[in-house]
């Protein structure tokens, strides 16, 4: 991962809070308090597994690499967590906290100046061993992708039933998810 | 679909501009401008096939539901036809164009002032036959959902390698992509 790509990975990072109030911020409840079934998320979830993402995952693990190197492992994650950031507030004070914590997250690391060979630092990964800081990084911004993925596939599961024969033209009713631990 | 739906399918509708203005206005070409392999699309191409189905698909048919129903049936779709919107512009050009054409589609649409028995009018679709107005609008929707849907696994595509041991969870990542005629 090189320096050109930070900047690639801050200028993905820095657009979705905008990218989530845009698409759900007053939409009625049928698009953001519907899921896919049982044990799924809805919009609603999905913001508030970002927060929780936010609070628990990147910056603080960036943070374990650059103190603490191979020596300290991550914290396992803890996949139900999002229920304690969503719980008792309105879809819109999430949006606005996320937003919040997602631009001081970036002014961290704008300070923190990474070079090149900052990247190549290594942590450890309950799970996986041992990991750069260029790939926490770089997952940093395919976790938001992941997510906007997973928003337009339970989006667009509550009109399964309203396109008619149009389903068959429509990928995103054919896509079955790949959820995982996060 | 209910009156109730096609205010659910404006709300969705008159979002579509701004999310992918906030996601896609300025970011680096890495993000924009690469797709999946040979003969698949990047994000470019999707915001021009967005104006092409604006022009082509929606409101037209709509048009030829209300005036002739079953009688007339709708032109089949060219798949290509993205490429003649795409020529010659920015992405920036494609997204001012893109929340015209859908501004002024919804000002048509509210101004037809449509009524729940409306919404079962028939017209022939050139594949499924007969369709109704009520699943053309909704197809409206999700198709913009199955292209936020494709756009997000396209920019998750380029950075495959970059995420490390994480691209065992990330979803997207093992999206196989769904694509149909449209």
């Amino acid at each position: 991962m090189e320096e050109q790509t930070l900047e690639h990975t801050i200028a993905l990072l820095a657009r979705t809070p905008g990218v989530l109030d845009a698409l759900l911020r007053g939409l009625p409840e049928v698009w953001t308090r519907r899921n896919e079934g049982e044990d799924t998320w809805n919009a609603f979830d999905v913001v508030a597994h970002l927060i929780h993402t936010e609070r628990i995952d990147w910056m603080p693990r960036a943070r374990i690499v650059l103190q603490s190197g191979e020596n300290s492992m991550f914290e396992p994650f803890d996949r139900l967590g999002y229920q304690r950031e969503g719980h008792g507030k309105s879809l819109s004070q999430l949006l606005d906290e996320f937003a919040c914590l997602r631009q001081e997250d970036l002014a961290e690391l704008h300070a923190l100046n990474l070079q090149p060979e900052d990247l190549v630092l290594r942590g450890r990964h309950p799970a996986f061993g041992v990991v750069t800081l260029g790939q926490l990084l770089a997952t940093w911004a395919a976790h938001d992708l992941t997510h906007l993925h997973q928003l337009s596939r339970v989006m667009a599961h509550q009109y399964r039933e309203a396109v008619g024969p149009w389903s068959a033209y429509l990928g995103v009713l054919k896509c079955a998810g790949h959820s995982s631990p996060a």
